[in-house]
């Protein structure tokens, strides 16, 4: 079915029509939250935000973003995961009521989400969780989303899945993936992979600028971007970043990395899964962190030990 | 200049006018150099194809093929690399006349380019390498291209790229990349990058499966193809993939590899460039196609002679 | 200090004197503990010992293993990680007394002691871990010792650990690595590179059987045992190995692992410390076990689709 | 057999009894031809060595060193592979004499061996290739050796190979690995053993330091030294590294690499030898020596564009 795998690449079909009289909570303005929002309302769904900064946020507190919904309310948390996620949780856990319903859209741990459901689930709050992809670029492109809960609750919460992801096709970009926590693994895997993908692309990027017989090192990324294989999205992007610094002159190597890639490389090990080339991305960034790695001063040492290789002074 | 880099994911713009008037031979008309006519006819080119199987020749010989381009001529050489493009290359520099020119279109190793044209040199006739990226999808949607060689030789096949790349601007799927085996490295560079993309897909893929609470994992690879950071043209064609057989019960998980992969870990070595996530790629490959690892069988022996743990008979 | 690195390859120095009045229960006299038992005595060490095995125990139960020692009492534990080492610990904090220790000699993960330590300190009862290396030859050699807990806990036990270790210099075997936790810690490193020293000299045998210049390959290995960089224990044990099957024919390339390479890679990642080599040698366990890797199938699909290439049909 | 395999770990057997009338000439006296000269002496062989540095010569040239060998005369070459080795050889082909025999005790590729060996066999000069190992430690402890080449251009060379080994055992440090070539393929392959296993304690080193628990962080590779099973000459080296120098202050994190880890990846993939633990040896030393990756600023370039995450500057 070719006229379903290959729609990126062609013109959206007609959009589906979208009539939503949901009015949902949003907890959490930043980067990913904001534009939501936005997108979100241009989507015809009506939007009461909470941030603890002042200047986006569209009521002072959680209580006035409850008071403010109607009943069944709908929160969406949009926080940084880990503790942050847990206390919002919590706190609603506390105030909201009985047949409302809280949907993790940040980058929780799956693990989290069955915990954060039972919690819920003992005072009759229904929960899901989702997997939000796309970035800064999602409030133009719109959102992947990979969603995990009950039937029921994932059918509810359809109006605002279908505003936040793109036109077209709602499996080209959303997907009930299973049970609550399978959002967020399925988004867990997902940026595993796109670790992967980037180290490949830039270990390939690495290998183009050794070389001098290559004369355009940007024109090559940016004539792979039709035709190729290797096109993609996150090509797109490099030869954006090319074009804004084309030697990447002013950024440093040094790379954070969040909690999914390591997830994702725990969740091999769990699974008895080879990940090798996820988890060299991984260790690529561990790496690129490091000024002084005390395992390389050993091996250095070692050298010397064995073979009175010289070894280089500690600055 | 978003409207360049974002052009894969919208309409292309209108069209550049060509106007071909370019007579080209196409030695081996393969997978590859089959639809490669096809595609340069359709763009005005005049194609004269040979290839040792009578089915899909145009003439009967390569001197038959040389009998009717005119002069100065144009040959376009689309077989295997190694030995068989040596041997066409070879006897192009015994037949051709000065001023003619051979471009190598198929995956010779960089270095054969620069023996190649430095052979033909000789005789006064001319040599571009030309990576070609597109597979079979090539004839429908255009390949990606990078070329090597002198400027006026680049200029003078221009006809045939513009050809053979898709529509819309040519920077965005053709780059002269530098001099003679440029091209050919970009190429190598591109496949080697393919493999680490296609790794990271796979070991995503493996961990979605292994997880009971992932209920629609064809789904949830349908889901990333709009709006997250991970959609790609690969990543359409493993949707494809699963539509066609869903479990990909019936594939094995045997996989070979063609030289690009291992040239590009061999360079990575040369240029002392860490690429740990291709060469795990291309490692996977190898340990794919082995039933009976001498390493891990010792392995096993040593756990058994230091701990007593039993080992699996062979069988 | 020539003297002190060297001595494993030199006599060892005049044994220290041991005179030991300790009497010890020992719970699991498997594969480890069998020996261990016997080292101890050959020590001077009263040992009492239990096990599920009746053909090994010296008491029908734990019960009677308590009513055999002296206060404050001494218990060895040494049976298999996780649930086992759980209820054999939970058990003894029901039935020890205040005063008496318990020290975990099994392969126990690090967060376990420091858990066992204050279940069991809340009823006074003193607890330390030790990592313990040696495998089936300990009872010959002596076997390798890192202990956790605390000073006086530790010196309590010496005796012990000096009946257990090789004779010669205390320092060149055992070593108080630092609190509860800290010994089990040691060993999972230790066994961590354990799995890195394999994966490497298997790595070499199979490119030494890949080669058909290499025309003494048991020979080879035989003559890195005195002189060369890489002689070691691992590298006798593979002389041993390859002694009694040439060609390892009569054991399959299916590789077990347990949990300390596991937990060595958690560790990496919690730390943010790269650990290629070692993570690469539990992914070559891994990979040894499937027959069918979903992985490896879906890149076999990918190269299908894009391009034409033929996938093995699964048989 | 036991009495063999284990042999390193106790005293050697009383000494075959050598008796050796050769007289050798040996050209490099670096860092390793030094000692090789006196440990040769030490073990009856005469020697005459060539080096340009007049401070360790015996003789002033080539020329001299060829007029006082009798004939058929025995030279050693331990120069540095590649050009000096080529060149040293290759002088040796236009003035030894036919009969005459050329030993190349260097870390040669074993590529040279088969080209070096056929360009003196057209004089009728004999050739043989030895991988020589054990540092600098080899005048002390004697050399591994591995040898390829004729049996009896072996069996001629023998006095000196017994020499240069370990007292005890033939078999434990001389091995006749196979036709020319073979030698120094063994030797690679050993090399890139080494690699692997260097890595991987330093792997464990870094795990070790990184946690707060670790109280004793050179105690416990001192008490890896007798006992467990990651016991080495390696982890010995590593013990009084870390008794010069705690917490290697002094040494910097940059790792040189030379040419038979690469060699040795190069063969993984020739062979199609899965051979992870040791490439990935080879990119960490790689990595050591990249202050600023241009992959890894890629990879930070990527997460900027499609997620906001904030880059370093470039200092």
């Amino acid at each position: 079915m070719q006229a379903t795998w290959a729609s990126p690449y062609r013109l959206p079909p007609p959009s589906q029509k979208r009539v939503h009289t949901v009015h949902i909570g949003l907890i959490g303005l930043g980067k990913m939250g904001f534009n939501m929002r936005e997108r979100m309302r241009n989507g015809g769904i009506e939007v009461t935000g909470f941030d603890r900064n002042p200047d986006v946020t569209d009521v002072a507190s959680v209580d006035d973003l409850i008071a403010a919904l109607p009943t069944p309310r709908l929160v969406w948390v949009m926080v940084p995961s880990g503790a942050i996620t847990d206390a919002v949780v919590t706190e609603l856990g506390e105030k909201l009521s009985p047949g409302d319903m809280v949907i993790d859209g940040g980058n929780s741990r799956f693990t989290e989400d069955q915990k954060h459901a039972a919690a819920l689930a003992e005072k009759s709050i229904r929960f899901a969780d989702c997997g939000v992809s796309g970035g800064v670029w999602g409030l133009q492109n719109g959102y992947g989303l990979m969603a995990g809960g009950a039937d029921e609750d994932i059918e509810l919460a359809m109006p605002v899945f279908d505003a936040l992801r793109p036109e077209g096709e709602r499996a080209d970009s959303f997907v009930h993936v299973g049970g609550v926590g399978a959002g967020h693994y399925a988004k867990m895997v997902h940026n595993g992979i796109e670790y992967g993908l980037m180290q490949a692309y830039a270990e390939g990027y690495e290998l183009l600028a050794a070389k001098d017989i290559v004369k355009d090192l940007p024109g090559t990324f940016r004539a792979w971007q039709k035709g190729t294989v290797v096109r993609s999205w996150l090509l797109d992007l490099m030869v954006k970043a090319l074009d804004e610094d084309p030697g990447l002159a002013s950024i440093d190597d040094y790379v954070e990395d969040s909690g999914e890639g390591r997830w994702t490389v725990e969740e091999a090990i769990a699974n008895a899964v080879p990940a090798p080339a996820i988890t060299a991305a991984l260790f690529a960034r561990f790496a690129s962190r490091e000024d002084n790695s005390p395992a390389m001063k050993m091996v250095s040492a070692l050298r010397h030990q064995f073979g009175g290789h010289a070894t280089r002074p500690a600055n």
